[in-house]
């Protein structure tokens, strides 16, 4: 997976040189309305710490992200009458990762159906002891 | 939104009374694969605190989840050799959530093409700082 740094416009829109609709911000975490939404209200919730991947963010950032995606869903659902919603955080370009800097995406699903859609193609667990055991492994060696 | 509270299948594995494949435990949270995966390596992080939507969890469980979400990915990609990977937490049957109780999936993407696949029918930002607006105080008023 490439490891790509360099400047995005989210690290501009964090330094304040480019605009963008701002919804909250705190020491580690901006967020603010996507302007390409899926669906009305859809937004962005990133760490002001510049990582291209999730598995790059530092425990603080993480954790930060974490403890405001709830109050921040719940203010959305409030403004905008949402009935459910869709959080989404992309790694890689084959994963339709477009900006290389950590985003969530809080996206609610409007009663004309607008909202993220997705096909949900399940498997069945194969050889779970084993792939277990050699996660739980690196867990240990992080 | 249906606010399901009652005793699901992800409480009863908390509890030890259905087994799953462990990869991750703390005060706040557990991780385990997933037993209908999308891709090989697909894995749940769910908060032990019992609540249907992301927008009802604590700020400790909320936090909690978040600061494990990154060691826990790189555990993954490091174990399947995956290159990317989509984080994808549902809230609402009409979002898709099947089991109500919060979880985050952490889906693997590899090379023969299995993972998340999803549509981005994205649109512009028509209403902006109105929304916004809004949007913020409710955030305000949490």
């Amino acid at each position: 997976m490439q490891t790509d740094e360099q400047d995005t416009i989210f690290s501009r829109i964090i330094r304040g040189e480019i605009p963008c609709h701002r919804l909250y911000e705190d020491d580690h975490v901006l967020a603010f309305l996507d302007v390409g939404p899926l669906s009305r209200g859809h937004l962005l919730v990133i760490p002001k710490e510049a990582r291209a991947f999730l598995h790059q963010l530092s425990d603080d950032s993480a954790a930060a992200i974490g403890r405001v995606l709830p109050r921040i869903a719940r203010a959305l659902m409030e403004a905008t009458g949402a009935t459910a919603y869709n959080v989404l955080q992309n790694n890689g370009r084959e994963a339709h990762q477009e900006v290389m800097h950590v985003h969530f995406h809080v996206i609610p699903k409007h009663e004309d159906g607008s909202g993220l859609k997705f096909e949900w193609n399940s498997g069945t667990l194969s050889e779970g002891e084993g792939l277990a055991e050699r996660i739980r492994t690196h867990i240990r060696e992080d």
